[in-house]
C-alpha cells in the first residue's frame, strides 16, 4: 500500500518511512502547498489543511505540523513557531523568558491522515526552555528545548536519539498503531 | 446602496461608516468567522478570506485586517499581531526591543472588498516603538506606537485624532476614492 506524505521536508519523510515501512506501507513524498490557518491549536490547523487537500488530492495522504508551546508565554510561539523562529529567533525567545522561573514548555506534533475522512494523531514531549543555546543538531527551537528526564537539548542529541523521544515520533507511533488495526 | 462589513468589531464599523455614508453607502455589520491563513502579508490573508467568504455570502462586502510590523524584528508580529498581543503582550514586545536602537515600525491595514471580484486597499502609517507604555486609549499595540511627526502614541490620542492619521483611516480613504469612481 502507498500513502502520500504532503510535505516539503525530506527529513520528515525518512522519519515517517522508518515507522510505516515495517507495516508494508510505502511513503511517497509530494509537495503541495496548502493553507495553514491562524488558530490556537495545531489540530485546528491540520484539520483545515487536510480537508482543503482532500478536495484536490486523490488517494490516502497525511500532513504533519508541529510547534513549541511555552507555558509562561501562554503557549507562544505555538502554531506560529516557524514564523517566530524566522523573525524573533532563538535569542528573542530566550529574551522573553529571561525573568521567568517557570521554564516549562512542550513540543507538540499533529498528524492528520485522510482516507475519506480525517484522523488526527497527537504527540507531545514535555520539557523546559534552557537558559542559553546548546547544541547544533536538529533545527528550529531544538537548541533551547531540553526534554524531561534528559540532560541534553534536542540539538545535542543524535537524530536517532531525538526521534526516539520526540513529539513527532510519538505522533507517528500512534498513527502506526491505528494503521495496524485499520488497514485492510 | 448597502455594503456589508464582515467583522465582529462594532468600533470598526462606526469608523467605516464615517467614510462611506457621505457617499450614500449604508454599512451593515455582519459577524461571519472566516479562516485567516498564515502568511507574510496582510494582503495574502485578506485575499484568501474574501475569496472564501464570496462562496458563502451574497452581495457586496468587505473585510479589514491590520497589524504592527517592526523593522528590527523582521516584521514581527505582523499578521499575527492579535495573537502576539494575547500571549507575549506589550511588555514582551518591549523586551524584545530592549537592546534595539532601530525603533522603526509601521501599522498596516488592508481592506478587501468583494463585488464579484476582489479589490484590495492598503493603508500604512510609519512610526516608532516607544521605550515604555504610554496612554490608555485605543487597543492592542497602540500604547507603544508613536506615529511619525507626532509626540503622542496612538493610545494618547483621542479617537478622532487617531482615525485621522491611522493606517485604517488611510485604507478607508483609498477604498472611498475607489468607490466614488466605480459605484454606479
Amino acid at each position: 500500500m502507498e500513502i502520500t506524505f504532503i510535505t516539503s521536508n525530506a527529513g520528515k519523510v525518512r522519519e515517517a518511512a522508518n515507522y510505516l515501512e515495517p507495516l508494508g506501507v510505502r511513503v511517497v513524498q509530494r509537495h503541495v502547498p496548502y493553507p495553514e490557518i491562524q488558530a490556537d491549536t495545531l489540530e485546528e490547523v491540520a484539520r483545515y489543511g487536510v480537508e482543503w487537500l482532500s478536495r484536490r488530492i486523490d488517494g490516502n495522504f497525511f500532513i504533519e505540523d508541529s510547534g513549541l508551546f511555552i507555558n509562561a508565554l501562554s503557549g507562544f510561539p505555538g502554531v506560529y513557531s516557524a514564523y517566530v523562529y524566522r523573525t524573533v529567533g532563538l535569542k528573542g525567545v530566550l529574551k522573553l523568558m529571561e525573568d521567568s522561573d517557570d521554564r516549562r514548555a512542550s513540543f507538540r506534533s499533529v498528524i492528520a491522515y485522510w482516507d475519506g475522512e480525517p484522523h488526527v494523531f497527537k504527540g507531545e514531549v514535555r520539557g523546559e526552555i534552557t537558559r542559553e543555546l546548546r547544541g547544533s543538531g536538529g533545527f528550529g527551537f531544538d537548541p533551547i528545548f531540553k526534554p524531561e528526564g534528559f540532560s541534553k537539548t534536542f540539538a545535542e542529541m543524535s537524530v536517532e536519539e531525538k526521534n526516539r523521544v520526540s513529539h513527532r515520533g510519538a505522533a507517528l507511533r500512534l498513527f502506526c498503531r491505528w494503521l495496524k488495526e485499520n488497514l485492510k
